[in-house]
């Protein structure tokens, strides 16, 4: 850890869409400085090259070995994540990983034993655990304003399954699916605002498109630690999009064009099958139009939590409190620095040696939830015990 | 049966808040009228005699052997259904009897046995599944126009357990808490929609103001024969209000005042406790102002249903359709014939034997659920396999 104010030097390992999603953050923040990147493609590595300078490397491992970089940030594919997470920690680096943590929970062991054993900080994001209303949220549990936290509904219905696909990204042995990458945002949100201490969760899961042939859908029930539970349901073949509950905002915080609906599913119905993975590579850093600074924080659909003496409605501006007597809005600040509050993580972390609640070991109980969720379907509903869950901990010096 | 066109002589037990609920359905219906009452408080039955001039007498036996009277409305608290779907049934008089059916399973089984031995008629009703948006989506449903059903999420934020209370109506072994009286109208609607046959369910509940110590919420994850799956939330604790995403429309159809924010706690606040329960008889029939006609149709909460190729959002007017690639609204017809569904299944049942989908085995399969409920979150969220469920099924004619 180098206690100084200087920009934090990142390396990016994939220039994928989930960089793409990243850059305007990283753009914003004056305490980062993107210094290298990794990507397979030539096009991305000198779209890289020309617009940041830095090194662009063809292999992670390499990057990782750049005297430059301080810390890694991981948006490769997400099987591929403990190979790169083992890269940084051999080379020392800090890691950003995006989630899921892993597919596995066997990868997800390694990586966080990896992690430990290099005395690296392994931080899993950004997931809309760090929306600046979700931390809000926690903040107003967490000082005790409102009493004991009781309950907690989030859902959310999407399109996400019409999106264009690469074909891994709808076979769920490889992580494909709305389990990995759907489910954990909304299980790290409810675990971040319950206290992460899941007990036990019962679940089903829905697969109702042959030509898209993976869990698109699923509604759980879980328990926390001292008694709270929580419904997590999300559909990924929805008609019916929930941002309609959410002001009209969409997920990354823009506001949602009027004429819009059915979109996905158009687009791709005029799609020649075969240039869907291609039209994927077209979102890519590079190929995509950066995307314009957001109105609004991101979200991840409606989420209601009850306190003994209030219900917290997360909007995408902050925190709607339901009080005994009156209702009142806190804001959540800083929608003008998209993405701050995974960067302040990323910058806590490296520069003052203090973990987030989103570590690996946080990332692996998040992960453990979302495999849960599947055996407990498959299952038939069975409950499934859990036991790799972490409590939410906020400024955890590292050893 | 008497297949005549002549109106439906209707004899009432129970001159309460739901009989108060119900008294603008029967005014505005020529095809039933009311001939006769029972109950035990003296300025209620002479309120009944004034203004319908119909027998009033103090025991529902009584009543029940009134020659005049050809079917009884049974709407005396849960734990006396029995004892007066009995006496209905000894007198060979058709019933329709208030949600829940009772409260045991044992009294439930007894009135489904008494009902089929005396071959009469037993509608379980009102409940919000003969709402007509409801009926309309469950219409929908059956036409096969979108495919199968999936999913469905139902909840509801209410104050219920703030409104003023009999001592009993917070006692769960007397039919009180939410139970009894809140889940059993999302399991009704969720049963007809999903087309009844439960399977299996996981549930938790909370019992939290120990000035109120009954089940005040639960959640609820329900598989069905088919595949289907649904979950039911319900926190009748709630400070957030989710009729403000059923268009700001109260659960009998009205309109809510701008200026309601948190009444029925500070309501509550302000009484001297031992006045409760005389304040909810003041809300009873001869004492409460009459209810205005509503606007809009009765509704139960938020109610998403998922099928291939549409979801259907139930609105206090109708059923929003979110198709593949359009939406549009259809308006369930009869506002200004509140309740006349479960007119229309009075009606149909005295004067041409069809039965509703809810019989008192109907009820019987809800009751189950609501049971159901209570013992999977006794046992830390177990499954309960489900086994006096019945379907959906219209227009059946009896023997």
């Amino acid at each position: 850890m180098s206690l100084t104010s200087e920009a934090v030097r990142i390396g990016v390992a994939g220039l994928g869409r989930a960089f793409v999603l990243m850059q305007g953050a990283f753009h914003a923040d004056p305490r980062v400085r993107l210094v290298a990147a990794a990507a397979p493609r030539a096009e991305s590595r000198a779209a890289f090259e020309d617009q940041y300078g830095g090194a662009a490397y063809d292999s992670v491992e390499a990057m990782c070995a750049d005297p430059e970089v301080e810390a890694v940030y991981i948006a490769t594919p997400h099987q591929m994540h403990r190979e790169h997470v083992e890269a940084a920690a051999r080379h020392g680096k800090h890691v950003l990983v995006d989630k899921p943590l892993a597919v596995t929970l066997e990868d997800g062991t390694a990586m966080v034993e990896a992690a430990e054993a290099a005395g690296v900080q392994v931080i899993v994001g950004p997931s809309h655990s760090f929306d600046a209303p979700v931390r809000l949220a926690r903040d107003i549990i967490e000082s005790g304003e409102f009493g004991a936290l009781r309950m907690i509904q989030a859902f959310n219905y999407t399109d996400f399954l019409y999106r264009p696909r690469r074909p891994e990204e709808l076979r769920t042995e490889e992580g494909g699916g709305v389990l990995f990458s759907q489910a954990v945002h909304q299980v790290d949100i409810v675990r971040l605002l319950a206290g992460g201490m899941g007990r036990q969760i019962t679940a089903m899961t829905g697969d109702w498109d042959p030509e898209r042939p993976t869990e698109g859908a699923y509604s759980a029930l879980i328990g926390f630690e001292g008694g709270a539970f929580a419904t997590l349901t999300y559909s990924g073949y929805a008609h019916f999009d929930s941002d309609l509950w959410m002001g009209n905002v969409g997920e990354l915080g823009h506001e949602k064009p009027a004429d819009g609906y059915g979109a996905a599913r158009r687009a791709l119905k005029e799609l020649d099958p075969a240039r869907e993975a291609a039209l994927k590579s077209t979102r890519t850093f590079g190929s995509a139009t950066p995307l314009r600074t957001p109105e609004h924080h991101e979200h991840f659909g409606p989420v209601i939590a009850l306190l003994d003496r209030a219900d917290l409605r997360l909007t995408p501006d902050g925190v709607e409190i339901f009080g005994n007597e009156t209702r009142e809005f806190r804001a959540a600040p800083g929608t003008d620095r998209p993405r701050h509050g995974v960067l302040d993580a990323l910058v806590d972390a490296v520069r003052h040696g203090r973990a987030p609640a989103q570590t690996a070991r946080w990332g692996m109980a998040s992960l453990e939830v979302c495999h849960a969720i599947l055996r407990s379907a498959k299952d038939g509903g069975a409950p499934v015990r859990l036991e790799h869950q972490v409590k939410t901990d906020h400024g955890e010096t590292s050893k």
